[in-house]
């Protein structure tokens, strides 16, 4: 059964995975961007970014791993950019480039209809406006039988949550405080028995936790 | 000078230091239990419940490390007990028995007048009635010149963040979700810029993570 998994969601240790007042300037909020130094320092990571070299440790095997088995995206539109409320018009086309590092197709929700855009790579965004169930299933069509992946943000994920939907959970903690900003974890008293966390890894200066869904 | 300091503070993934619903059956929330079983793996946390055994590396070190240098203890009444409101009588004198591990006067913040009560071995509870600021200098003259341990729970720890006066904050993540509870993080702009906190260092089964204030 295709599953619907989150990878590499870091978190702060005040419990943040983006800080406050997002924007183009800020795309993971004021401070954020402190979250994923350790990403970047992976060869995935900079492969991401069109980049050469980088660690092959723990770490870069956590950040391989998220794109393994991926046919489909879904993410919430505050991820896809900082472009708030209706479209002004169609030029926002993603925090990525030409080329964004899905290639597949990518589902945003958003209460603001706009037409599907088709990038470099095998990457197309979607906007849905009918909700997380109905990105879900659309995203499960695209992706074949693959499993799909939970991109963010926190709405995002924390709906998919409450929802009983997410199957593997994958967050790492950053020795880094925010203060203030998007949390994914919201007073949900059946979440402690819905999920179990394994034992923790530790990364190079961060640590890997894995939540996954017990069985029905 | 006198270091206000924090130690062992166990926290589930999403967050929490107690579970709800505290207890005399639960003395930390519903499912709070959970989080102290790296403590009581070790030779000192064994110790402390008057037991023998346990192991001996980095998280019992951790745990030895809490009391070295501390000459009293300030707490909230919630941590003191499952007793809520005027107190009905004086027979609750914490959690302990005859002979609490502390050996030196504990602070007790609560809005409940009641007199001191002296227990074996050293340690007096103190009830302070007048606030945070006052129980920590009353703890600071009592332990002369030591530092004091901040022992929880969430809304008195919470309080003295607020006010910058804790100076090393050690919190252990524990892989158990809680679902809801007590927190002891809430939305505070200043406490990224506040405090700093040290790489994790991989526990039995758990990670530590230490937190201390940047020199203002
Ligand atoms: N730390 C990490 O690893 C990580 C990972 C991913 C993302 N992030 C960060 O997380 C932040 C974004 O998170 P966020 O919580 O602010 O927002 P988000 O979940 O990305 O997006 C929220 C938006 O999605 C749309 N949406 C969500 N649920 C919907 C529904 N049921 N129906 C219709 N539309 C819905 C709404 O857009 P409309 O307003 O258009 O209706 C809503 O405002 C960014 O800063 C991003 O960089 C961090
Ligand atoms: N996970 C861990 O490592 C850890 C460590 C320590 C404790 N805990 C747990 O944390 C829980 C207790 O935390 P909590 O947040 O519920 O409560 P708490 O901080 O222990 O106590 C709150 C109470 O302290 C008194 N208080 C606090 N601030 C005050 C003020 N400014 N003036 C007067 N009184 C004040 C009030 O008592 P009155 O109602 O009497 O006024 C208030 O109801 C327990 O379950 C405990 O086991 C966990």
């Amino acid at each position: 059964m295709s599953q619907l998994r989150v990878h590499n969601l870091t978190m702060s240790v005040d419990g943040y995975v983006a800080g406050p007042e997002q924007s183009l300037q800020h795309p993971l909020g004021v401070g954020g961007e402190r979250l994923h130094g350790w990403m970047f320092a992976t060869r995935a990571g900079r492969a991401m970014l069109g980049g050469e070299g980088g660690t092959a440790g723990v770490d870069d095997a956590f950040v391989v791993r998220g794109d393994v088995g991926v046919g489909a995206t879904v993410m919430g539109r505050n991820m896809f950019g900082p472009v708030r409320g209706p479209w002004p018009d169609e030029e926002w086309t993603g925090w990525w480039g030409p080329r964004p590092p899905y290639g597949h197709p990518v589902f945003v929700l958003t209460r603001h209809a706009r037409p599907s855009v088709t990038m470099e790579g095998g990457t197309v965004f979607h906007f849905v406006t009918d909700g997380p169930e109905s990105a879900l299933a659309r995203a499960r069509a695209a992706a074949g039988g693959a499993d799909v992946r939970l991109g963010g943000g926190a709405a995002t994920i924390r709906q998919y949550l409450a929802l009983g939907l997410v199957d593997h959970l994958h967050v790492v903690v950053a020795p880094v405080l925010l203060g203030d900003g998007e949390r994914i974890f919201e007073p949900a008293a059946d979440l402690a028995f819905r999920y179990e966390c394994a034992p923790p890894v530790a990364g190079d200066g961060v640590t890997h936790l894995v939540l996954t869904r017990r069985p029905r």
